[in-house]
């Protein structure tokens, strides 16, 4: 099998991702922090290690908190669930946003009357358009603003920099989502302004399924309780802690998948991984736009990473998936995506969303020519 | 290391269960149900199959349903949050309740004007008074009740079946809190008139960190949305799904956990695990009880399985746990144990919460009889 759909879950990881993983799993699944025991306390140093890890991958201090969730959605939903806000206020999003933003924005709404903005993109292309942005935000002040790194469906390369800068003009609380981006694309915490970034364990940190996080800037206000729960401390106090990360902490802490992250977080090297993948993107939107029939959305090269989508005339997204896996063992991605919001500005809907590569590490350009001679076949050009 | 933290997390888990979740994540560790290619088709099933397990084990019809979440915290957050509470309405607790119930309803206190009452207990006894608890239902009508069925301080078997019959009798929401229980005692879901079933992967079932839930019985109205994200499935809708199970299941499904549990499930003997654990216990309390200075917190043998809380004159708990570890490598847990009720009633405060032994199914009667010896070491009683 060929695997091209490493944006939904990277696969497979390093082997020592999966030998962690095993060796914590017999000897050291220890409740973590919870116990007077000297097992239970090795298991809390390893869960310091590996936010340690992570703090370093983002430059950031010790000042920042890292915060351990089982999955970026979760983390998501407690800081988008947990900022202050009022109704009247706004949050913008870029169309780029996943469900995971976006049906957490929209379950807010239900409950306060804020207003969801969604950022313009240029007119003919699909990029944000930063200078619509500023006018909106001065016509409607932001109160948050969310980012994806990379969109989970085409692989653009969002302007968060100059996103974050503005927003931070109006005091707006930044949230970047960097599933598809930590590990890849270099990130200097101390330089985006990003009050809160959000990461996934399983993509593109090579890291397990079960474990996410966010990291918190320092010196922020706490948000709101979104999940409630033992702490293993102050057990007397039916209120959640005050102090972070315990204050988002609750229930059994999943050590088996952070010892994978931490042996996956050790072996990360940004600055390669960025090389590999921006090539393989190049290289695969240069062979699919030679294939007749094929539409590739593709962002212009230098905002591109990761992530390719494209569709086939003549068929819907799904049978071109079908027919890769049933007759090629090539497995790829199609529909929506869990973006909600983008697909009108691809004008895909025809096609049901669209086909998509999600290219990991361990691809090549061999994985990319099978594929492409695998669809020049479907289509009747070999 | 002998290994009495078992209410904690249960350690080792069956050697299947390691083989699974390696084999899993190394070869199945696939996005499941979000891709149109056969091995996500694969992990689905793998789901599908651990969900007729859990049915199975509760002697559930197909009508019933599971719902897998990344712990039973969060299927209790999901549940207790999830329910359609109006201001006035009554929250019925047991005092023997975890903070990931205590807290949940703490946190929906805040939202909403709702009461949190507390069943009271026997005069004289650490056991729930129904008679009382009825005449308390006649005055302030129950809305929602929640009970966890075994103690996770004092190995307590709560009198679930008659607490949720006079629940029921007001139409009130039930919650079962299975966390020291499945797997041990029988549940007959067609019995016990438990709305919701919540379970921990990772205790009493012998499977990993990673993966609890719940199980909602046939018919139940839609719970409010608590967490939202990305479903794989209708994504252009900012709504999360009106079907049950996915109107509770976001983001990616931690396959690897689920095939350990699997796996679990698959050597879960429920009559044989009582027995063990029954005459385990027994054992322990007596053993316990005739240690001089030694203060045993257990309810009658009939009603007593799995845990035990205990403490020694003249010390607080954290020191004997600290000993006990650092001396003769025993792991116990001490402490509040994150049930913020029961300490009142167990008088335990001196001692900072109890000294708290969980057993498992691997654990035998030389554990217990060298933990003994321990103890009257350290006392000078030998």
């Amino acid at each position: 099998m060929i695997y091209l759909d490493n944006a939904a879950t990277t696969f497979p990881k390093p082997e020592s991702v999966y030998l962690a993983m095993d060796d914590v799993n017999r000897n050291h699944a220890f409740n973590a922090g919870r116990g007077s025991y000297r097992v239970a306390q090795e298991a809390s140093a390893l869960i310091d290690e590996t936010k340690a890890r992570i703090l370093k991958l983002v430059h950031a201090g010790t000042s920042s908190r890292v915060v351990f969730t089982p999955s970026i959605t979760i983390a998501l939903n407690e800081i988008i669930q947990g900022v202050d806000l009022r109704d009247g206020d706004n949050i913008y999003l870029t169309p780029y946003e996943h469900n995971a933003v976006a049906r957490v924005c929209e379950l807010v709404s239900e409950k306060k009357k804020v207003n969801i903005i969604q950022m313009p993109v240029i007119d003919g292309s699909f990029e944000i358009d930063i200078e619509k942005t500023k006018y909106l935000f001065t016509q409607e002040k932001p109160k948050l603003v969310c980012c994806t790194h990379v969109s989970n469906v085409t692989g653009y390369i969002l302007p968060t920099k100059e996103l974050f800068e503005i927003s931070k003009q109006y005091d707006a609380v930044t949230v970047l989502d960097t599933a598809q981006s930590l590990g890849i694309i270099d990130i200097n915490a101390n330089d985006i302004k990003a009050d809160y970034i959000a990461f996934a364990g399983h993509k593109s940190l090579y890291g397990p399924l079960g474990v996410g996080g966010f990291i918190a800037a320092p010196k922020l206000t706490k948000l709101h309780i979104t999940l409630a729960g033992g702490t293993g401390s102050d057990s007397l106090n039916l209120k959640m802690p005050e102090s972070v990360p315990g204050r988002y902490e609750y229930a059994s802490t999943n050590i088996v998948a952070i010892a994978g992250l931490n042996a996956a977080l050790k072996e990360v090297n940004v600055e390669k991984n960025y090389v590999i993948e921006k090539e393989l993107t190049k290289k695969t939107v240069e062979v699919l736009t030679k294939i007749p029939n094929v539409i590739v959305y593709a962002p212009s090269i230098e905002k591109h990473i990761g992530v390719i989508s494209f569709n086939v005339k003549g068929y819907i997204a799904e049978d071109i998936g079908f027919m890769l896996d049933q007759d090629y063992e090539i497995a790829v991605r199609t529909g929506y995506h869990c973006a909600p919001f983008i697909h009108r500005i691809l004008k895909d809907e025809k096609y049901i969303g669209t086909v998509r590569i999600g290219l990991s590490k361990y691809n090549n350009e061999h994985d990319i020519a099978t594929l492409a001679n695998a669809l020049r076949k479907m289509i009747g050009e070999t």
